[in-house]
């Protein structure tokens, strides 16, 4: 299965979903060497202030998650947007 | 099973998966009012200027997928790394 479809899959299904306007971002590194600092909590930062350009997000409504494990880092953002944004 | 969990558990497992520095993106969008033009091909082009900024990205080596599916859209890129890629 396509890391696109189980992406795909995810989302909540059934009548107790309630419809909201979200933006969810997924960034996966895996490297080869470790012996470098990790770039993705400035990526980050970075990747909000291009999304910024396009909705009015309210950084209260942002959720960030980074883990690591063996050479692969996983930065997860969840964006609840308001229903009116627009620019 | 959250996203990050299955996001996570997706990586290519066993001797044959070869080890590459590489970068996944995936950007899902649901939207409540669909009357609006999308934004995530523009979004994906600055999203690559500031990818650029902390790797070495050969445009070769982007693939870049795009699905809309009812409310939701999802935009996924894929970027092989060089090796040597550190600036």
């Amino acid at each position: 299965m396509r890391l696109l479809d189980i992406f795909a899959s995810s989302r909540p299904k059934g009548s107790s979903a309630i419809a909201k306007e979200r933006l969810q971002i997924l960034v996966a590194h895996d490297r080869t060497e470790r012996g470098r600092p990790s770039y993705l909590p400035t990526l980050q930062r970075e990747l909000l202030e291009v999304i910024r350009k396009y909705a009015d997000v309210d950084m209260n409504a942002v959720s960030v998650s980074y883990e690591q494990e063996d050479s692969r880092e996983i930065l997860e953002l969840n964006i609840i947007l308001p229903e009116t944004a627009r620019r």
